[in-house]
This record gives C-alpha cells, structure tokens and sequence, in this order.
C-alpha cells in the first residue's frame, strides 16, 4: 500500500512532537514536511535530540506555504488557539483533510468562541463543517470528515467519563463539578515565568477559576452527545509532573443509582472502545496511562453526600492530542484504529 | 521568666521533627526528651542531620515511660493513630499538659471513632475532656485546656474556609465537596512501597474515597463551631510535592450571594486571626504557604452553576500539624499566640 | 515463523516490568511465564496497571521452577544480585539460553566477586562461561552465547565512552574518575525509607563512595574490551529522577589530543552502532534518551588542567537493562539487532 | 541599639527576597526601601505572595537613584553580573556599605573579568577595594570593610573544603576536579524555555563544561587564601531540584595522607567556624543544608585511584547568597556573626 503523506503545522510544540514520534512508529504514513514559522530554519533533533538518528532527525522547520502541501493527503496543525483558523479554509479549499489539534474548531458558536477566545472567529463557514474527533462517540462522521477539531485536554479526560450518564440520565443536569489537575507541558513549550522550574515545582494551583476555554467546549460536546444539556463547574489545576491530567468528577445522581448500573451504561457504549479502561472502584493514577492513550476511568456511588464521584487519567500529550489526533487520522484513513498507538 | 519544659512522644516522625525545629525557635520553652521507640538510641541528628550543630542535635531517643516526663510541663505526642490513647490517661492524671497531633482525641463520638479508625477506644472519658485544638474558633477553650486534640491537616484546610459559611448561613447544608491535594510528607516517615520516589513521582491518585477518617472530623467540627449540621466529601489525592495541602471546596450558597458578603463573613471572625491571610479571588499556592503557619484562602461565586468555590493552601507539617501545636501552646502557657511561628 | 518463547524470572520488579513493555512491541517472541516469588498469584496489571488490556495484563505471576521454563527458548533473569547463581546452572544444564540482568555473572573472578557483594559465589563454572554482554564490543561472542551477564546500568554508562580510549591508548590508566547521577528506579521497587518520595525528592547525595560494586566491573571490563589495565575512581549519587544515568567521566589524556581524535576513535568502533549517538561538543541530557536504548556521548578537551571531559546519558531501565538485555536476545537468536528497540 | 537602615538593589529576584527573609528575622536591622527597575510599582507581596501580612509584603519596589539611599547604613546588591558595577562606584563616594551578590567584584583582574564575563569592567578603582566575603577565611578584614565582593555559590561550595587542604599543600596543585549539581533557582528568576518546568524537570545536565565564570574565582581565592596557586577544572550540571548545591570534588593527594590528617586540617582552620560542619566520612546530602546557612562537608581517602574525594552541600540562596551576604553585614556592623542565620 502507497503510505499517506502527513504534514504538520506548528511541529515544534510539544503536541507537534509528540505526532512526529507516534508517527514514526505507523507503517502506513510518512511525514513529508514540518512547519513552525518560530523555529524555520532549524532541524528537528536540534529542537528535540531525542529524535537523533531517527528519520525525522534531520528535517528541518520551515515556514508554511500553502503550496508545500499540495502533495500532501493529511494535515496536522498544532497551533496555539486563534492561528489554525488563518490556514484551514485554504486547506480545506484544495481538498485536503485537515486535524485541527488546537480549539479553533471545536466550538460550533462563534459568539460562544469569541467570549472564552477572546478573539473573533474568521472561518466560521468551516466552524459549521468541522467534526468534533471523539473517536468512541461519533466514529463514524469522523471516517467520513475532511476536517476534524481535535478535542481539549482536559475535555477529553471529563466527556468519556460524563457522556454516557447524560446520555442514559443517570445524573442530574446540574452541580456537576470537573476538579482537574494537569502536568506543565499542558502549558505548551512556554517561557513564561510563572512555568519556569523554580516557580511550578513542590507547589499547586488553580487558575482560570470557572472561565476556562473548556469550559464551553465540555457543555456543548455533553449535549451534543448526551442528548441533554447540562452545567457543569471546570477548575484546573497546575500541578508539578511534566505529563498527564487527572480529573475527579462529582454529581448528583437521578435518584436511587449503584456502581453496577453505571458500569452498565460505560459497557453499553465502551465495549468495544480499544483506549477505554474501565476500572469501577479502582482509582486511576496518572502513571498507568502515561506514554499511552488510555483512559481509565473509576467511579464510586456515595450515598452519604448523595454523589457519584468519577476518576479519570490520560496523558494529556497522547489521548490528549497527539494521539487521539493519529487515532482520528486511522479512522479517516480506514486504517486499523488502534494502529501505532498501542 | 522560667522556661517550660516540653517533651516530645513520637519525636522521630516528620511532625515531630518539626515540632523540634520550630521549638528550638521559640524563646520560652526547653525541649526536655525526645521519645521514639523505635529510634531508641539513636540521636536526633542521626536520623535527622539538619539538627547537626543544633542545641537539640545531641539528644538522644528514648523509650517513653510516665516516670521520665513527671517534671515536665507539656507533653506533645506525635504518633500513629491508636497509640496516643495508651499514654494520655496516665499524663493527665498526673496532672500534664498534653496535645495530642494524631487523631484519638479529635472525634467525640467513640463509635464513629471505630468506624473510621477501624480500632476500639481505650481512653473514652479524656475523649470527653479533650478540647480541639483550632486556634481561630476556640482559643478561650484551649487557654483552659489540660489536654489538646490537635486537628487533621486535611481538616484545618477545610475548616477555615468552612466555618464561617456555615455559621453564618451562607451555604447550603449538603454537596458540599472538598477535592484535597496532599504532599507525600502527610504519610509520614513511611517504608511503603506506594510511596517511594518512583512510584509517587509524576503522578496523582485520588485515595480513601469518601472513606477518610477526616471526613467526620470535619463534619463534626462544622456543627460544633459552625452551628449547623452539614454533610460533605471529602476526597485527598496524593500529589508529588514533599509538603503542602490544598483544598477545592465546591458549596451550594443560600440563595443569592456576592463575594463582599463571603469577605465580610470572613473579616467577622478572622480579622484577629494571625495566621489566616483572605486572598478573597487571588488563587492560593502551597509555594507562599510553605514552611509558614498561614493558612491562604480564596473565594469565588460562580452563579453559572450556583456554586461557591473556594480554594485554601497549608503547609501540612505546620499549621497542619506542629506550628498549629505550637500555636495551641502558646496559649495554653499565655504566651503570645505566634511566638516562634512569625 | 515460528516465536520464540521466553520466560521472566524476576518479573515484578521494574526491569522485569521494562522487559514485558519491550516483549510486548517484538513480532518474534511470545511470552510464556512471568515468575516473582513475592508476588505469585497476583496478575501483572494489578502490580503494573499499566498493563491493563494488554496480551501480558492478565498473567499471573508464578512462584519459579525449572519444569515449568523447560520448553522455552531463552529465560530472562531480573533478580538482586546473589539469586540468580541459584537457578542458572540448572538451566545451562538444561540447555536453555539465558540472560542475567543481575551482576552474578559480570565478574569473572569469584574472589572479587565476594569482595564487593559480600557473599559467595555458588554457581563458578558457569561463571567462566558466561559471555558478558554489550553489543557494541562483542556482538560475535554474543550471538553464539548461551549465558549472558548483561552489563550494570551505571557501567554501560561508562564503557561505552571509555573503552575506545583505552583502547586506542588516548588516556592514562590511572586518575580515571567517574562521578555518576542516577534515577531512583535504579534502586529497584523498594520499601526502604531512605527511597520513599519525601526522602529522596528535593536532594542529591553521593553513596557508595568508591566502593559501590559496579567499580571491579568497569575495570574489568575495560581491560578485557580496551586491552589495557585502568583504575578508576567512581562515585554513583542519587537525583530526584525517576529514570536515567547521567556520567560525567574525567581522564588524562595521554600526550596532546584533538577533540577530532577521539572523535575518530569512536567512529572507529562505533560506526555501526545503532545506539551509539555521538554528539561532540554537545552536551548530552537525560531527558534525550529516557524511554529509549540509546546512549548519547559527548566530549570535550580542556587544556587548561589537562583533562578530557566526557559525558554520556542513558536510561537506567532501557540500554541500562532490559533493553540492552532485548538487543542481546536478538543478536543471540539472530534476528535484527535492533528489534522491538527503536 | 538604633536599628541599621538596609536597602536592596535588586530586590525582585530570588536572592533578594531571600535576603528580605532573613532580614525580617534580625533584630538590628530594617529595611528601608526595596529597588527593582523591572518590577517598580508592584508590592513585595505581588510579586512574592508568601511576604503576605509580613513587615515588607506592602513596600513596594521601586526605581534605583541614588539619593533615596542617603540615608541608608548598607546596601545590598542582588543585580545580574555587569550591572552593580555601574552603582557601586557612587554608593560607595557616598560612604556607604556595600554587599553586592554578583559577580562584579570577585575577580581583582579586570581581563580575566572580561574573559568570563564578556563585558568590560567599568569600576576598576572599586574592584581594587572590594573585599572578598567569605568570612570563614577573612574575617577581619570583611569587619572593616567598606565594600564587600560576596563568593558564588558554586564557589562557597568548592572553597571551603578546598581550601584549608591547599594551604596545608596536602593535595597537588593540579588535577582538581569538582563536579557540582545545582538547584534550578541558581539561574535566576528566569523566564528561558530551557529553565521551563517541563524541559528541566526529569532530566540531568552539565552546562558551560570548563568555562563558567566560577571557575577562575575559584582558583583565585585558593591563590589568595591557600597560598599556592593551583588548576582545577570545574563542570556545573543542572538537576532538577529548587534548591541546594552538591559539589565532588576529586584531588590527588602529595604523598600518603589519613582521614585524619584531613581532619586535623579542617579543625585547625574551622573549628570556629558557626556554619561548617564536619562530618567526616559522612556523606552529606542537600536536604540537610536547605533553608539553612550552614555547608556540610564529608571526605574520603580513596587509595586505591590515588585521590581524595569530597563532598559538600550548602543551599545556593542562602550560604551561596543570601545567607553568607548578612553574614557578611553581621560583621561588618559587628553583630555577632550568626544573628539571623540560625
């Protein structure tokens, strides 16, 4: 089989790394070119040693041009929020299929996007067109798209453990609270003071307190999937490990609900989820899904409080990005869905 | 003035250790023995070379018996759960000052004591005596004290910012959540497995849910010094971070609520409290609470899902454990209440 | 092709565990036991959740016997040092091959031998046939081994740079120092307080100073390899890392040299090595070859207190262990060298 | 006693809010202003909110001139090397005392200066003047003094065991060897990627290999304390801890030397010396030192290899910085030496 041919915008992030070594490892697609405008100029193991030696090592950044991908059959932009939507329509334009992994497509809203972005929305014909790419719940446009918006982080680590409660109402619309703590790299390759070592070691903190950019993103995908719409409360947390989210779900259950229902419903629609581990009361860590793209969710029925508290774990640079971005690239392609991603 | 005496039992865990270092700050009391049982033997600066050069450095652990502490004026006890109550009866009847770090004497109720602490109480009528130590809610009570309950660390992160709400009918009596993050110093001098560095590192899991003994500490405390009876969930997560607490707490208002009413709430009852600092919509980080007695809090009202949030940072060691001791002392000898604590 | 079948002894600690993550990835072996005495009975994914869903998730770990390894191909061996001379001469004699990542086979003298582990040597003829493992320096030998004593963790991080300077006589035999950082997971999956997280985060210290047992190794091994013999003086400390050897490598240098020469030396024998990345001047990181089996060398000449400099990286549990030990199984049933590696 | 009047030039980095720190804790000094051009309006406690509700969390940082230090006993000067020596030559026409913690007036040599630090010197009468502050080793004179040159941090670390070694001639002039790790809070309140909590955190690396400008203030200070003239070479590597300098050190011995003669030497020059602690074949460890101002020191004889292998801690903001600045001041107001450090 010819391989596809992928190329990256925005390859020197930390997500745009983390594509170019899972993609390395897929026998079915070649990267052709990797573009960052910041780093043009410079090879890829300059930027990132590790990939000394391998077959990416040697490329070197470059700047975008439409024109440099017209051979191409795939596109990954992994770019801060606000830049993707500059390229996309172009892209769409000549035909090409495009994963989006940053928010520029995720929010269907314009006026929704503009509030949290801070920013207006400058492609909102492709807005309409986009794809939401979570894999367990809507395969099958996902096979079909030509654009995929690639889900958030932390929005991801919430909407598998919540969507199939919404979706069967086991839980109540309201007071659902998403507690969720993040590894750094989260923030992107940053310079920013506040990430230095110094000041992000042996410490925590919230922020975006209720105003998170995911916020919205986490509401629309629960009704969009669930059927209903709910409110929900989203705090992060920056905690000091490079890699991995973690968020410790409370709600309110719909009357009388046990453990063995709600494993029910995670059967009913993850059965044959490959990256789905279901985990009942076992608790999630951080570390047993890191480098993967796994998540494991756990969940508890408490009585006394009246809640049901839900654990889930992924690697936000893997089922967080990246890989989800290659498991949404499989299913475009027809290739097997878990291919070079286990 | 004479300078108390004080021994310490339980002197080789981290919170005595600490009890140690800040006591060697403090100008009106003289650290008399150190017991450790299973340290016997060893000096103070064996297990713990900080101490080198230290007037304490030099001491050497001992076994504890009654007779040893009969001259001295306080005694503080830093151990396991279940083992204080073996020794507070003789020490109170013969007349000591004690306070208690551990949790024998925190819970009224000596069969919600078992229910959490899995033993049998063996020492049910200094239950009744023993006042709990919190400083900014009973220091009339625990000036008069003989014998001192020392609060969980886990609940004076949470009770702070609780108290007042509840007292003052801010906040509905149920779903309240308390999504805690504990340094991996909260398990004490441990040997366990889970806890060395390569299993605790670059990672996060949530623990006991719903199930740790502090959940009924702080239920209990609520309605003493809140007034009310409330129902909560408590759920600590072990974070990699050596020292420091924090606290996510998720509360229903009464009705409609501004963020000057939580503040003036606050300023009712902690306007003279030394060691609370309000950040009203600042975020708390451990990094500023660390190696302090403060505890920081922090306020939001977030009418979008009808909830008050509230974050608090602690250093789990000091005012989770031996500054707030210390600060206990302080008044339980009416000596200023931040003596060796500022 | 039919695979070959391998069995772990030793499989609950983290090389065994490393090893499982590799087997898992390698087209031509299968599997068949995992053995580890102090866990039998418990499935792999309840030690090392990570496993969950894998082929290797649900296997039980098995209390070991030789009838149960007799119709494997080759049998890994992950035990502290002094276990392993205890099952190996039965299956030499039994004809299997066998891959010791302990150090009972890497020195050849038994005297020295108890030297430094301080116990004796039960298992001496199988000593003498042991083929000591590096691939880089006798990939012949190997791949016609049937007892491999695949080498320490620390020492792979010191003879690659220095074998081809011994070699090629560019340095002085004496005056060799070699000051080693390493990860805790080099300690192994331990109880031990001094490796719990709250002990070991935050700091450094040397150990083992000059006597840690990887030091008749090194000298041994280069005088075998580099034809020369050489002291050394070496130092291992512990950092606040969970994987990866640093070694910062200090020597005279034999008349005047040219950072072009010993770079020549390396191309000399290194050409060929697929995991040998040479950066010069450069300065190698950790965090380049985690997660992988490569070792990244650089060197530097400094005039001015006649020195050459050296530094080289590896990860403690890959070239370190089990993915040295899975580059010897290759070369030893003859498929690529480099299988289930990159 | 009237209080000493104290000010701070670049008070808004990690040195000078250490130096704020320990300040608050003298009882003969108060600090007048705080100056940070970059920071200039902000409060202390904005910038550094664990300052909250102490004596300096509301002064606020303000632009340098001159005049508003008139009336000021000492400044202290916590500025990036090549920036205090455009103050100094005014501060001290005006009479004043100075302690400056950079660089700019360690080295009498104005090309060497130039050398390392690749700029001119532009206060060369001042450097002449500047007094070294290591008062372990000149006392006196720092008493007396007008302008004080305070050691780096790496250097404090490296001296103290060298020294008394170097004056006794018991190891050669050559050959030195000190391989030092340092805490990421050694660069700076930085916002450089590199320094970022995801690129330094799990990983090891050496930096500047034989060109870090402490490598000629070292050899200097053993020229001029130890009297004899000697090479070293000198390799930082950053870990990834906060805190604390780790230095091992590698010298070969002149002629036969005990643990005990090493002793012997140590004791004759330190044996009043409130901040060295001797521990012999100890092994020191950061933890030990942090938050501290003392340096633990331990050594070995290593035959074998014919060396001598030392170890020293001390935590790099206050015996590297802070620390050993108001140790400085205390002498030359003539406070005893240990006020606020113990």
């Amino acid at each position: 089989m010819m391989k596809k041919n992928i190329s990256i915008i925005g390859a020197s992030g930390y997500s745009g790394a983390e594509l170019l070594k899972i993609l390395l490892g897929h026998p079915s697609v070649a990267v052709s070119k990797v573009f960052a405008n910041s780093s043009a100029g410079k090879r890829v193991d300059e930027l990132y040693p590790r990939f000394r030696k391998s077959a990416v090592g040697h490329f070197v950044y470059e700047e975008y041009a439409l024109e440099k991908v017209l051979h191409d059959d795939l596109i990954f932009i992994a770019l801060p929020s606000g830049d993707a939507m500059n390229f996309v329509p172009d892209l769409v334009k000549a035909g090409k299929k495009v994963i989006d992994l940053g928010g520029d497509f995720r929010l269907k809203d314009p006026l929704l996007y503009t509030k949290y972005y801070k920013h207006e929305h400058k492609a909102t014909d492709q807005l309409a067109q986009a794809i939401y790419g979570l894999p367990e719940w809507n395969k099958r446009e996902i096979s079909a798209a030509q654009l995929i918006a690639n889900p958030g982080c932390y929005v991801t680590s919430a909407l598998l453990p919540l969507v199939p409660l919404v979706k069967e109402e086991l839980i109540e619309p309201h007071g659902i609270t998403i507690s969720s703590l993040s590894g750094v790299s989260g923030a992107g390759r940053s310079s920013n003071v506040d990430l230095s070592f110094t000041e992000a070691n042996e410490t925590v903190k919230a922020y975006k307190v209720g105003t998170h950019q995911h916020t919205p993103e986490i509401e629309t995908v629960l009704h969009d999937f669930g059927g209903h719409k709910v409110t929900i409360t989203f705090v992060p947390h920056l905690i000091p490990i490079t890699r991995g989210i973690y968020s410790s779900i409370y709600c309110i259950p719909k009357g009388a609900i046990t453990s063995e229902q709600i494993e029910a419903a995670y059967r009913k629609y993850y059965s044959n989820a490959p990256f789905v581990r279901l985990i009942a009361d076992a608790v999630p860590e951080i570390k047993h899904v890191q480098y993967t793209n796994f998540i494991d969710i756990g969940w508890k029925v408490y009585e006394r409080n009246n809640q049901i508290i839900f654990h889930s774990a992924i690697d936000n640079l893997v089922k967080g990005a990246a890989g989800q971005a290659v498991q949404n690239m499989n299913l475009m392609f027809g290739f097997e869905e878990t291919t070079a991603l286990l």
